[in-house]
């Protein structure tokens, strides 16, 4: 698997994996009836950097980073990471976990935050507390789960 | 005190109260050296309702209200106070909050969330626990302070 900066030519790709999570609603707390240009626009901009995960030249995930907060809380970062359905279950979340921790020493943050992890999300929940994440804070029925109804979200945080 | 929705012509008012907070840099996670254009825009937008706390006149006081997150986060909103330095300790916070709790409950609101309150605000964490909110997380050193250096973040919640 290779994890390179997306590109404009990316696009549509992109949207293949992240308009399925999107409508869903059921992991990111973003209106599930966004429009394919806003829910594009929402990944791919200009506060943010964009990567993609490829297997034979097959875009299987993709994920971005950027600084959670600005001014003095600019040395802390933010990402988000979506995986193509049919590459679930294959470590792809994990490679663009490590890569964008990697990727944020380099850039010289400081530390990495999640803001918003549905809690019944278990799967990514082990998966960020497995790389290194703890838990730092619990937002009790701060999600409306299209299935669950209110649920908790949880803020991850680590130090880098 | 008078609290109502804030016009475009409050702007130069809501200016004069806001830049210094943000040039000072130590309470808000915004870049100190924004222009004018951009702080207004940041607290004034199509995504956020704005109001201003007048008293004889005079704006002493202003606040914003928005939802926290999009799709199923949307129930929960996040509001921003920022006082006239010359009426700080006259209560003007505290009733901007109170407003801003009615309105968020006729609005439909089913809690309210600080997001990133600076923990050596100190004043400012003991009132809006008087007002009801609980620190539900804490953010290890995520707050560059210009004076204090690296200092801990609070994530303050309140269901409504």
């Amino acid at each position: 698997m290779q994890i390179r900066k997306a590109q404009a030519s990316d696009g549509p790709a992109i949207l293949e994996i992240i308009l399925p999570v999107i409508r869903e609603g059921a992991t990111y707390s973003l209106d599930p009836n966004m429009s394919e240009v806003a829910a594009l626009a929402y990944w791919m901009n200009a506060e943010k950097d964009t990567f993609v995960a490829e297997e034979n030249d097959d875009i299987v995930g993709t994920y971005f980073i950027r600084p959670n907060q600005g001014g003095g809380g600019g040395h802390v970062c933010n990402c988000g990471y979506m995986t193509r359905a049919s590459s679930i279950g294959r470590g792809v979340a994990r490679s663009m976990c490590q890569h964008s921790l990697a990727y944020a020493r380099e850039r010289g943050y400081r530390a990495m935050q999640f803001n918003f992890v549905v809690s019944t999300n278990e799967r990514a929940v082990r998966q960020w507390q497995s790389l290194g994440f703890e838990i730092v804070g619990r937002l009790p029925a701060a999600f409306r789960h299209p299935t669950h109804g209110y649920v908790d979200a949880l803020v991850m945080y680590q130090p880098l």
